[in-house]
């Protein structure tokens, strides 16, 4: 049996438009059968305790483009991000790493956490799976 | 003959500062004869429209520093941001992908666009093409 | 002898939490014994200006939480940025290269960087060096 193609992202960012293009690309790989390895690290981890992504909102330099943009993604039925990572997840393709120094810095329990996440980990444990992957990003 | 190499690249951002990496990348990428491949989505593909690269700026953050740094580009003749895109076009060496789902959430259509984008495509065609890549980059 | 697994990161931004997430990667691939490749070039670039690590700070987004970080580093006796960078470079196993297209769009000379920059290098050397790395990244 040919191994599975692999994309291992780390979600460094903590805004809504790059947690839309990390969760897009991650359930379209799941979709293609392909592994999804993501390693949420600063402000990413940060949006993995629970409640947090419902409240992801743009960054600063669009912020008056969010009311908008929220609004039309609604109309489109465009599912949330938090509903992209449970369809993920779903698939059995998915794994979620939380950065463990980033817990320390923010003073973050694993119990503050989203029960999606997988394994709290060191970036020595996404070297090693990102070392054997065929798409690496980082947003 | 031996396969070129190839660069991925996703271009997410829409700020003066990052298309410049992603096209000074791009356009060395072509004059080394390796494959160049573009994915913009997000605030990225807005710069596609007709007309946006013209007036690309610095982010927030920067912003202050935006007018000295695009007097210094002009004096070093630097090309801009839309000079590097027809550069890398004419090699033959690139191609442009513009991000549906973006299109659809910020109401832009394919005649909006600029004429060099070569495919409007999903998330699925930028992985097919990642995984077979030598370089895979998101800015 | 088997080849040694290579890191690969452009380090486009200059504020804190993205340097932290740079650094973290590339000493903890040291220590696994990979090689590392930092590129700087462009907010990055300007980071490596003798007397600008000390000073790097968190982006306009979360510029509030940024004295409470700094303090919270220091209670976890966390290295800074340049203790990062000079642990790295103990290793042997780290080259830093600085983009030369930067150096002249903002007037900085090789007596204005630290002393533990490797090489002034354009964008080819740095898609040289990608091509035939396990992880590409960029910041």
């Amino acid at each position: 049996m040919p191994e599975k193609r692999k994309l291992a992202i780390i979600v460094h960012s903590g805004t809504l438009d790059r947690l839309y293009c990390a969760f897009t690309l991650g359930s379209t790989a799941t979709a293609m059968d392909m592994e999804t390895h993501l390693y949420f690290t600063f402000w990413g981890l940060n949006m993995l305790v629970k409640g947090a992504l419902e409240k992801a909102g743009l960054p600063a330099n669009y912020k008056h483009m969010e009311e908008q943009l929220k609004k039309r993604l609604g109309e489109m039925k465009y599912p949330t991000p938090y509903e992209l990572l449970k369809r993920m997840k779903a698939s059995g393709l998915l794994k979620i790493y939380a950065c463990s120094p980033t817990m320390e810095m923010f003073g973050i329990k694993k119990e503050d956490l989203i029960p999606e996440v997988d394994e709290i980990a060191g970036a020595a444990a996404f070297l090693d799976i990102a070392s054997d992957a065929d798409i690496t990003l980082l947003i």
